[in-house]
């Protein structure tokens, strides 16, 4: 076991080499917005295959439906052979938005007796906690295939905690956090995007996780946006019963002048004020070329110390 | 009682002389956004003045605290005096945002006991959706101070609707539809700015109604974000329990190139698929000038015809 500082916003993670799941092979899939630049796919491919994965493409990744990767019916095709073929792990080829549009459709028991695991972000964030709430299965957010290997820039700490999340060799993920309350214990780590998780509220897809972990993070959305979500969560009583709320990256929102110094940093304290529960900054995960890979609906253990917060992934192996 | 055909974004508006409430007098209170001009304020002042009514403005009315019209407490004790001081109408100054703060804090029997007429929209819907969940109390969708009354440009129409709404004489809104389905019932008028409509889902703020008629409008939302709020609705069982769901003004929304065709009338079309309540399009409602006001939590009559709605609004005074 390792454990060290990292600059902020890098993870340190620990690995066991002992348990190893097979994770020989993605599939991706295009569930939300159309792929607009097939080259960032190809890149994707040979950069997977060169970090020792074996890729296969859906033959629908590339479909589009007006700002969508596909019809409905088209996207949902997609997830039924990801179900049929052979390999381990289904990746989305990028997020945007369509997922909401497939759930009253897709197989929830069949995508869970499936054991795939599905990785994605975003949009991905719907069908992951839409899994959760009908089926308790596991998913993964983490890195998607254009954003996170399509690019010009790639982040290998994103690939590397990618590939041991995938083979089960993640134990600990360690990140620097500049405002942490003090937490020490365990529960359901839940989240992704907190536009995707409030749009789910009132809906049967919204998972009910009491004494759970809840990690959230956005792109694009005023501050004051973010605590419009975070005080709904909060009203709805879900923040109340959580044992913690940490908090990725909330990027490429533009303050102004009205704001008068309201920020961020307001919003987050206001939220302090209003809510009871331990609140965690600084998780390396949002719409960030580095995010850690994070099990959905995995029992984890959650604990800070001066400037560090520790997140044991390993307890649902066990 | 009149009826005629008015260009696509009038309304036309039927009056009865004989039945007149006390509309003497408003008292502009700011319970969301800070104002930014007291220019607009004033302005707003003279041209109600002129219009017949007494104005009084609270004396909170200009605070500010970072972005919003002072802190969470002086904005609850805005409210409180609205309560105590004599003037029959509440008329928020502006929106932007901020009710959401104060939900936990406001005393939603004591303002609905009070009998005062709360009007406003956007940012105001959160405080009518609340009193009506909380209350079943009516309140007003309609102009507010600063923006309706307040810039250089006025909508007279807006004026005259919102004089008669408030005197008890408006009997029947008809508006130009260009594409309604068939329709002729009754239910509870309900509704007003769809992100806030969604932003109280899973709340003890969210009315719950059934066979009511639902209004909703919204700005700088691009349409797939409309389009996934209007799904977080239906998911969440909310329009199937309606009688019909009216869409207002969707303003100020850029589309982009890789929408490729998508656009409201994409969403829309989308919409009619998956949902089985009658459609009407066309309510001059919204963050335009021109905007009918409405009882929030009346019960109304709904009825179209070839390229036409009425909304017969008298039915709560019987």
């Amino acid at each position: 076991m390792i454990k060290a500082n990292l600059p902020h916003g890098h993870a340190e993670h620990v690995h066991d080499q002992h348990c190893k799941p097979d994770a020989s092979g993605i599939y991706v899939i295009s569930p939300s917005g159309a792929v607009a630049d097939p080259e960032t796919l190809t890149r994707a491919g040979a950069r997977l295959i060169a970090l020792g994965f074996k890729v296969a493409l859906d033959r629908g990744v590339l479909h589009q439906a007006q700002r969508f990767a596909g019809t409905d019916a088209q996207r949902l095709a997609g997830f039924a052979r990801a179900l049929k073929q052979k390999l381990p792990i289904v990746m989305a080829s990028r997020g945007g938005y369509g997922i909401g549009r497939l759930l009253d459709g897709l197989d929830w028991q069949a995508i869970a007796d499936s054991g795939k695991r599905f990785v994605g972000h975003s949009d991905f964030t719907a069908f992951s906690l839409a899994l959760l709430a009908k089926t308790e299965a596991i998913s993964y957010a983490g890195p998607m295939a254009c954003f996170d290997f399509g690019g010009k820039k790639t982040e290998s700490l994103t690939a590397e905690i990618f590939g041991e999340c995938m083979r089960g060799e993640l134990e600990i993920l360690s990140f620097e956090t500049q405002d942490a309350d003090a937490v020490d214990g365990r529960g359901i780590l839940w989240g992704g995007n907190l536009a995707m998780i409030t749009s789910l509220l009132g809906t049967p897809y919204m998972p009910k996780i009491k004494g759970g972990i809840l990690f959230v993070e956005d792109v694009g959305e005023h501050p004051y946006r973010v605590e419009r979500m975070l005080n709904q969560l909060a009203q709805a009583g879900i923040l109340a019963k959580q044992k913690a709320l940490i908090l990725g990256g909330f990027t490429e929102y533009r303050l102004a002048e009205h704001d008068r110094g309201y920020d961020l940093k307001a919003a987050i304290a206001y939220l302090r004020k209003s809510v009871k529960i331990p609140v965690i900054t600084g998780l390396p995960f949002g719409h960030t070329l580095m995010k850690v890979t994070l099990p959905i609906g995995a029992k984890v253990g959650l604990a800070t110390e001066k400037g560090l917060a520790h997140l044991v992934l390993d307890e649902h192996q066990h």
